[in-house]
């Protein structure tokens, strides 16, 4: 059996991912650990107003309010934080981090999310920008709503493994409406024995069949990364009512570095930070 | 290939949950469904102040407040309803029927959890009773924190499956903590082509864990219930940190009745409904 580490990896949703992946990345390579990087790389999309899904900038609920939800994983420690329907603050995975290290719990929502994130020094502040509110008027006018999380997970150095997410969720949900994001096994999850798996799409669907997690349990029971998450698309498609929509995309990172993606949309795409740079990818 | 259908059964947590089953079964006897026996079971228990870890009656946060979690599944849809750190409502598990069955959405969380069941008839009541007053003020003064949850999962006698749990969380928790009894997944899952499974105990290693999703995966694998608690809680024993308490206990039923448990803790009681009565068990 060999011993040698594998090379890092950072692995993230979407387009505006990319950025994630490449502050991961430059974490990574200067020895920060897999949470580290998870964190600092979701945070740059978090901060970004660009970016109308996720922190600051993101799409409102029903009521014009951004509300959030995020998660952290640790694979070494299966150790997880999260935050559900948290207002007003600008960078929840970093909150979900506090749940983690700070509570014994795994899990805070709602006004009691913001209670615990003043209590730990973060700053309210409005999350709705101009561009987000002109959004949410236009779907009060008929606009279809929309869901894009930033998801990563992350291989550091040492070999350890950690995962993230953080999303303001589908646009124009009902209030307290908490998706995938912040729910262990169905938006992440992260097992340093297997591999990391994270979620985006509609967080319905992938709660119903904890997706993240089966993507891991295939990984542990010997598919690569991008089979793992094509067998948790197959399943999920054969087994929902075909009423339902399921538009779902899964990214995963296995222990040995390889990674993979799928989608239920066609051309998913998915940024990866090795250390010979970052690349953008289109899942098949 | 057999077209017979199973005898209706209904399996749920600790012995309070005698009273849970034999309600289900009466249902069940009647022809009710599946997802009606777990939700009017689970309400028996809401309702019984005397049991101070469910609904009325239910130990407080450690600000002295009740906030109740409770999700319930439908293994033939994969559909299901939860919420999370909800106030003031003493039948949880009847609210998280109407997410599921009102909204497009899973899981509502907080103080709009509340707000969702005042818009749904639901009334506020104060669920604090002198008896979970007093133990409150016991634990400030130093005892121990507990943590029950009545969890049923239910087949019918047209073969149908569902799941349901029910709790006050983890006594004098962070206001907001929420636990593995509304995450689909972890406090429960069912799946009509394999079986259902719930959990109690310490929730954030249920939640760690995926517990309940991981019973059902197994028991789809070819373990039987007892065999696919067991195995999970190996897993779990093997891979948590030895400093972390985890005191789990898992019930699963299968999609042909054969019903099952295991408990970390020595002689874990469940209750059994089948037709030919109600009887309490101790799992090995």
């Amino acid at each position: 059996m060999s011993t040698s580490r594998p090379q890092p990896a950072a692995i993230a949703t979407w387009t505006f991912g990319r950025s994630a992946a490449e502050a991961a990345g430059e974490l990574l390579c200067k020895g920060a650990t897999a949470l580290d990087a998870v964190e600092k790389g979701i945070n740059v999309v978090e901060l970004d107003p660009s970016v109308t899904g996720v922190g600051f900038g993101g799409l409102p609920n029903a009521e014009g309010i951004v509300e959030l939800d995020a998660a952290i994983m640790d694979g070494a420690t299966y150790r997880a934080g999260s935050v559900g329907a948290l207002r007003n603050i600008k960078c929840p995975i970093s909150v979900a981090r506090k749940v983690m290290e700070q509570t014994p719990h795994v899990m805070l929502a709602g006004d009691n999310a913001l209670a615990f994130a003043l209590s730990q020094g973060f700053h309210e502040e409005e999350l709705l920008t101009p561009e987000s509110r002109r959004r949410w008027e236009e779907w009060k006018g008929g606009r279809a709503p929309s869901h894009d999380t930033v998801s990563l997970v992350a291989l550091d150095c040492e070999g350890r493994l950690a995962a993230g997410c953080s999303t303001s969720g589908l646009a124009y949900k009902v209030p307290g409406r908490v998706g995938d994001s912040p729910i262990i096994g169905a938006g992440l999850y992260v097992d340093g024995d297997a591999g990391g798996a994270a979620a985006t799409g509609i967080g319905e669907e992938i709660m119903r069949f904890c997706a993240s997690f089966l993507v891991v349990e295939f990984m542990r029971n010997g598919s690569g990364p991008a089979e793992a998450c094509g067998r948790v698309l197959d399943r999920i498609a054969s087994k929902k009512p075909a009423d339902r929509e399921a538009n779902i995309c899964l990214i995963a990172l296995a222990r040995d570095g390889e990674y993979g993606a799928a989608g239920m949309r066609p051309r998913f795409p998915y940024a990866v930070w090795t250390p010979a740079g970052v690349q953008t990818y289109e899942a098949q």
